[in-house]
């Protein structure tokens, strides 16, 4: 939606006025001149009032991978409005947002954590935490950010607002699938050992709980929008293992057992990304690895309920966020197309090919729009997730994960 | 399950079970010294951001029914910046956000409908569309507001953008329980012919859905937070009827037949809120009318699990996010009191006295916090969730709504 003008006299000396008009304006160039002349009139103007009027909940962070770089989007306008650079390795990096949806913190697989404000579109901090990482979590109440590692083996815990370290959790193992849950606890799983522990930083000194008998080398995990159940993938065994969080001492549940028994598994050419899971109706649905398949299991019973045969081996599967289409795409070399699944028959209604390197989707909060980064068309695009008519494109790097600012309001990512 | 503690030693750089806590440590004031120097440099570079820059993820507006205003506050520093006034008649009032979290959709029981900027703390456009209203919602795209209407009995449907009617959809009856769900629809129910309408406003012209036999005298009602499943509360009868929206012809379903049969029913001193209905673990959980108690009612067979008693009769009955506990307020003259259940067993695990006239609760996005309106305290009074430890209060001007900006990300309101 494009901002009303709070003054319907151009002319009124209303100092956020000039912001709404540079952001219409339509030459990205001649904008960010224009936003650097408006900065500088704001900057003189000093007004009692609240004087920016950029609003942060429909911005978003694509990730350019190549080039180390974060294009800045507005979700309401389908159009990028700035490029923050200087990130280094962006390859499978991931971020997560601050609660007033102002920062987001990136994890870069070089070990770099990277405080970005999305309003500034500048680094405001950046920490190089560890050799090797692999994605990271915010608190519940925003005062902590906490970054799991291969390379030394462990997660380390930083201050939100400086990055100052304040908590290091060796594990001796990599270390993979950490999520935030409520009470100011972080969930994550030891690669080498099979366990998954449960840091608790509400108090003075973080509490660890372990659990052991996960299963073999869980290689990613992900827990449901309401923080109750963990569930691991695992490399080395041919089932998945769940938690439930909200029992006092929470046991290791095997779910679907034996699920690719007497079928050779196709050659993996990418891990399946559990954190794409999703609650689909009743279901979840999550994406079979080294098959040409989709899976639910009911939520309640982890019961496998049915199969999907897709196009190819799937990345992502994710639910619109009402829960009632699936949309998936693929590794390569059917990384061009896109399916979606109802979630009542486990169809699939519609197929499409947007370009060559289909990375991600995200979709708007309340999901009337779904984003695809296509990487090897340079080019992030945008559906409408009813008619799937095709709304815009916005050019972007080599772009892959794609992360809107509502994020901010959700659990467990 | 050995919950690790780390040693009380404070001097002991490391803990029996091998976790280090840096801000403890020499290291880690090393680090921090190192950290500082480095955001200093980084300060330098970076360019200047308006001072007063805001972000709008962590906003909200408190309703202050007395004097016709809101309250602004900001959810991460606890506090009040500003207030908007001239909002006319605020008892009963309710309000959405746009998707950028910018504006506020203010709807007055007085039929009076404001456009409100949240940055700039003034009233944008506000227009007298009816003569007694109940509530409204902004569809999934963010470009129509609607209002549901008792004089003259219907819809009407503004465009997000202007306030300018966009549809006028008259229904011959009190119109209430008005909510969006996905595809650019609205749901709302007839008071006076017991039916419940979808008007889907994708298209040119909005098409109209009429369901009957919803039974008699729908007085609210209320959408899952998938969009899914729509209830009814019903005035003339001792049940309530529901709808699978995604059915391609949903019919109406009894729900909790006889849910108060054999019992006489307490004087209702004021109707409980069906938006205050959440899902709860596997269960929604809702204000019995009338009684002094809340019904558990299984979420996937709609059949009735459970009843717990409560301290007086139940106004709002609401899920921290994650499900994990119920919060529930109570009618005069008890509402000066709060329980807590858990959604796990069902009982009341904690019960305070914030003051008199609690009137509503609100939710950090994450839960990590709950803000409580308190009237006749004039104050909103700021609760941690896990520990009910008082945080902070605020002063207000008869407070009742309490809506935080994440609320623009959230379907079904």
């Amino acid at each position: 939606m494009t901002p009303a003008n709070l003054s319907p006299n151009a002319n009124e000396s209303r100092c956020h006025s000039g912001f709404h008009l540079s952001r219409n304006t339509p030459a990205g160039g001649l904008r960010a001149r224009l936003l650097a002349l408006t900065l500088a009139a704001l900057a003189l103007c000093a007004p009692a009032l609240p004087a920016s009027a950029q609003p942060t909940g429909d911005l978003g962070l694509v990730v350019e991978r190549a080039s180390g770089s974060l294009l800045v989007v507005d979700q309401s306008d389908r159009a990028s409005i700035g490029r923050i650079t200087g990130l280094g390795d962006l390859s499978h990096a991931s971020l997560v947002y601050s609660p007033d949806e102002q920062f987001a913190y990136v994890f870069g697989r070089d070990g770099g954590l990277s405080k970005v404000d999305i309003l500034a579109q500048t680094i405001t901090a950046r920490v190089m935490q560890a050799g090797n990482s692999i994605g990271g979590a915010i608190s519940d109440d925003g005062r902590f950010v906490a970054v799991s590692n291969y390379e030394p083996g462990g997660v380390r815990v930083f201050d939100a607002d400086t990055l100052e370290m304040v908590a290091d959790i060796p594990t001796g193992s990599k270390t993979i699938g950490l999520v935030d849950i409520p009470g100011t606890r972080f969930v994550f799983s030891l690669w080498d050992t099979g366990e998954t522990w449960i840091a608790d930083l509400s108090g003075e000194t973080p509490q660890i709980t372990r659990i052991k008998g996960m299963g073999t080398n869980p290689y990613d995990a992900l827990v449901t929008g309401d923080g109750r159940t963990y569930i691991a993938g695992l490399f080395g065994e041919d089932h998945l293992s769940a938690l439930d969080l909200w029992q006092e001492h929470p046991e290791p549940q095997v779910i679907l057992p034996s699920y690719a028994k007497g079928r050779e598994g196709l050659p993996v050419y990418k891990m399946p990304h559990l954190e794409g899971w999703a609650l689909a109706g009743q279901d979840f649905v999550l994406p079979a690895m080294g098959q040409h398949e989709v899976l639910w299991v009911d939520a309640r019973s982890l019961q496998e309920t049915g199969r999907t045969t897709t196009h190819g081996q799937p990345v992502f599967a994710i639910s619109r966020p009402d829960g009632r289409y699936v949309w998936v795409n693929f590794a390569h070399p059917l990384n061009d197309t896109v399916q979606v699944i109802d979630s009542v028959t486990k169809e699939v209604i519609h197929q499409f090919t947007p370009g060559p390197g289909v990375l991600h989707m995200e979709f708007t909060p309340r999901g009337h729009e779904v984003w695809l980064s296509v990487r090897d068309a340079g080019k992030v695009m945008v559906y409408d997730t009813e008619t799937f008519e095709k709304l815009g494109e916005i050019a972007a790097e080599s772009p892959s994960g794609i992360f809107f600012t509502a994020r901010a309001h959700r659990m467990g990512l």
